[in-house]
């Protein structure tokens, strides 16, 4: 195993200690549990967004806590659920009176402990509500997960609560704005190589020197199907077609656009991948509102891609557009 | 090879395709050749800052172009040079009455070439100055240097020097204050895989599943050794012990910390490289006064990192800390 860390056990501790000593001014850590908040939590006056999941997607959650996005994000283990009693703290410590809004994207564990999670916190008279992110077309269920994956879309839900919840908007109008963009968001992503799991110590799945995955999940989970590697234009028009046969898009209509790298694919090639989308969606008449390139929701050192659409109107251009301030995403 | 193109040929054309139509509010490309500019250039009242050289290194440079950081990259074949031609059509797209700094990385090939462009450039009236950053400690004289390699550091340069020049600064002024942070800035890197030049189709070095080279240049250039895998923290001590050798730092005394992935490192090991960064300074009395962690200067999709120390005085952490707003790189 070719991993720069100490020991597989703390490699979540020892990473949200260098989160903390490299971003003070955004976050800290709470005592005693894996949970990053905003420096200032409790926020009075706003909705506050708790998001989390599995460690080694990074800069999912932590990156994304701050001004405009989310006041705490719970990091599990590596690739597991964060329990219902770490999401239950986080809860605890930044909810104000207007409540707070889980964002969860569809695992099976995430699920079901964040819904734990919300049931603990409603006995102590928190006002709570829930989303689930499914954002990723590839496959219907898998390894870990009952209908679709929650993937990098994920984090234009955290964008565009984050900035309604600024606003000063009620629980109910932060998870309506929250459920518009999952209703309109959509993704799909491919691998040529495999992650190590820390604690695993070996690589998750193997491929073939000249082979990729289609459909790849960010840990690992099959895809649609392996094929031998083509130009990536022939894959991003594969991956594209299979996001628009989902979610049609008019000639006229606009989209913001995420290229996610997975966490070893060069810029270079991000950039290319996002040549060929852009390409497409000009050929159809869609509109390219805003890009966003870089690495988003990755999978510890797998290389690959998603490209993910989001389908916009007014309401959602200007939450986008709106102010934001975190380690990993800054909008002036 | 198991790269996401289509052909190695032209890589850096799709590549500036991509960026361009990513990021249209910020860069523009010149006509029939590879540099980007800020998209309303020249800019009056200000000096240009020019950089550039090979391909491969992004977001180096073209990530850096807009308000308060570059006014033009230069754009190479990948770890290539960029030609005389190249860089004087930069030079003369940018220029203003104030006249251009050329940032250069200390290379053979960039420096001949960025000097013929400046020979050039002085023909036609433009008032130019060059700067050459030299900031990697591992070793004198390199693969393709003579003196020690520009890497990382490169980037505190472009945004200190960018501050200075949005203040209308002359061009003797915004030289200094470069001069400045190539004094004060130091770096060193690693690698634990290599990588794979499109052109060339097979990785430039092989090291053994269980062997790292320390110092290791951003082109795949050899270090000061190779030795087997041991704890980061050991790495980060030797390398962090290294830098404070040639540029020691006393209690008090304050510092800009980057920890820049060179491309496949997950964002979770750098931050655990980060948090003994910290501590190590820590114990020496020294303030970090601010970090970056991600991805500034890449190797196309080696897997590895660099620390940099910029020590920091008064004039420095102001222009670190003035706004910037580029695609990879802003700061409110």
């Amino acid at each position: 195993m070719k991993k720069l860390i100490n020991n597989p056990e703390f490699v979540v501790e020892e990473m949200l200690e260098g989160i903390v000593m490299a971003h003070p001014d955004y976050v800290r850590k709470l005592e005693n549990v894996d949970v990053l908040v905003r420096k200032n939590s409790p926020i009075s006056g706003k909705v506050a967004l708790v998001s989390g999941g599995g460690s080694g997607h990074e800069p999912a959650h932590g990156g994304y806590v701050g001004m405009g996005m989310l006041d705490a994000a719970v990091c599990g283990a590596v690739f597991t659920s964060p329990t219902p009693d770490q999401i239950y703290e986080a809860v605890k410590a930044v909810h104000g009176e207007l409540g707070v809004l889980l964002v969860v994207k569809n695992y099976t564990g995430d699920i079901m402990n964040f819904e734990m999670a919300s049931e603990m916190a409603e006995m102590d008279g928190i006002k709570i509500a829930r989303v689930v992110v499914n954002d990723d077309v590839a496959v219907e269920n898998s390894l870990f997960t009952a209908g679709r994956r929650g993937i990098a879309g994920t984090v234009f839900v955290h964008k565009i609560a984050g900035a309604k919840a600024e606003t000063g908007a009620s629980l109910e109008e932060v998870k309506a704005v929250a459920e518009k963009v999952i209703a309109n968001v959509r993704s799909m992503g491919m691998a040529i190589t495999p992650c190590i799991v820390p604690a695993a110590g070996k690589p998750n799945f193997s491929l073939a020197q000249d082979e990729v995955e289609i459909g790849m999940g960010i840990h690992g989970e099959p895809g649609t199907h392996r094929e031998t590697l083509s130009p990536v234009d022939e894959i991003v028009e594969h991956m594209l077609l299979k996001i628009l046969a989902d979610m049609p898009l008019e000639p006229g209509e606009q989209v913001a656009v995420m290229i996610n790298g997975l966490a070893a694919t060069p810029l270079m090639e991000l950039y290319i991948v996002n040549r060929k989308v852009h390409k497409i969606l000009e050929e159809k008449g869609v509109k390219v509102y805003k890009t966003f390139v870089g690495e988003f929701m990755t999978s510890l050192e797998m290389a690959g891609f998603s490209v993910t659409l989001l389908k916009l109107d007014d309401e959602l251009k200007v939450l986008l557009d709106a102010p934001a301030d975190t380690p990993a995403l800054k909008v002036l």
